[in-house]
């Protein structure tokens, strides 16, 4: 989830073309319709439509062709959009032509699972250095590549022109990490460590937060809960209202 | 994040009270504050002011106003909140008075780093099981946990009461685990698997997507890059409009 979003304006007069500067959400949405064009792209389709792009994707089709309209893409009546095309569009959108080198701070159980997640590489993304402060762990090998003293960050930082930082260490020290990250130049981390951090304003932060996720469905479960309580206190039914299993998931 | 939201209703009419339905946006955010309210509740404050709070939250305070008058909360003018009150009813909010009964589905490098994460048990979410369809893995322990085999779970979810599963397989057997989560009586789910889930409308699902959180950051920089390039093509030099390191995060 996004931590903080700071307002831009487009390029600058000069020749420089505008980047359109797209709502957060919007933002989210467009791996996954990548992913779902991907999918119909290796079925052999040239075309979808909005409607089943969306299905694919898990949405509402005119959140879809509103999310797409940001990208100056409107698709066809009567036909929809060009895969291979709107395939281009997003992923020039989202920048994954470029190879972008990744750092990981903090070496624990997560990181380790992280290190040696597969689906960075498959994306374009390079995990370049692992960091920890555990002179312990310094000098341990995984996934090819050996565990640096943090000391190390800015130099290495500067030789491999790291721009994505992920921190996955205890809470506790995931301040003093971003500001190492942020003063050896990298402007976007991705935070699994709980808590809110500060950073300058051309620094981006996605974070993840395991603990947020359960208390969100934790609210959802309460809710259902008491949707399903009867008068007098008694709770229905473990299974109250379940549908067959093979319905489709309603849009959002 | 979110993956569906289904619409629900207040509590039917016959002494059961109305759960409000809270947008999704404001219910993530919920953690954030109880999270900067513990926080506060340490240092001995008793009071804090709608600012105060929404800036240890890392929101703007008009936001947090709105998010907390859903919870019919509204502060003092001039005074703010009180902590323990506003504690007790985000807690209760989030449902997170009961303990409820979490398993997880797939037990390798991330399986194995959330079935040690201390976080959840720290916010009363118990695991209480552990599955995989790997007969090497199967009878292991881990955490105090013996790894079971896949085939257990409806009878292991009903003996636990298990209300939330947590996916971390591979992408190719997500739908399948969450359909025999389903099928087992388990109504939230917590998906680490790139994907999108169909489950039934009672069935409410977050997602963690690290590829999806790796592409919204590769967007950032695309836009951030692209904002800097100067006319000719030249890009700017590497760290332009770098703010002091102490400077607060603005909020969103």
């Amino acid at each position: 989830m996004s931590q903080q979003r700071h307002g831009s304006t487009p390029g600058e007069a000069g020749g420089v073309p505008a980047f359109p500067d797209l709502p957060e959400a919007t933002i989210a949405r467009l791996p996954e319709y990548l992913r779902a064009l991907h999918h119909l792209a290796e079925t052999g389709a040239e075309t979808v439509s909005s409607e089943g792009l969306a299905a694919a994707a898990g949405v509402n089709s005119a959140k879809l062709r509103k999310d797409l309209s940001h990208l100056g893409s409107y698709g066809t009546r009567g036909v929809g959009y060009d895969v291979s095309l709107l395939v281009a569009q997003i992923e020039y959108i989202l920048g994954l032509d470029e190879n972008r080198a990744v750092c990981l701070v903090g070496v624990g159980n997560l990181g380790h699972a992280l290190a040696g997640y597969a689906g960075f590489a498959s994306r374009g993304f390079r995990v370049v250095a692992l960091f920890d402060t555990d002179p312990r762990k310094v000098g341990e090998q995984i996934n090819g590549l050996t565990v640096r003293h943090i000391d190390d960050l800015e130099r290495i930082a500067a030789e491999e022109s790291i721009a994505i930082g992920v921190i996955a260490t205890p809470p506790g020290t995931a301040q003093t990490v971003a500001d190492a990250l942020v003063a050896a130049g990298v402007t976007s981390i991705l935070n699994f460590a709980p808590g809110v951090l500060s950073v300058p304003s051309n620094v981006d932060v996605r974070k993840v937060d395991l603990a947020i996720e359960l208390q969100i469905l934790s609210f959802h479960e309460h809710r259902k809960a008491s949707l399903t309580a009867l008068p007098g206190g008694r709770s229905a039914a473990a299974s109250p209202d379940k549908l067959p299993d093979n319905q489709k998931a309603v849009g959002s």
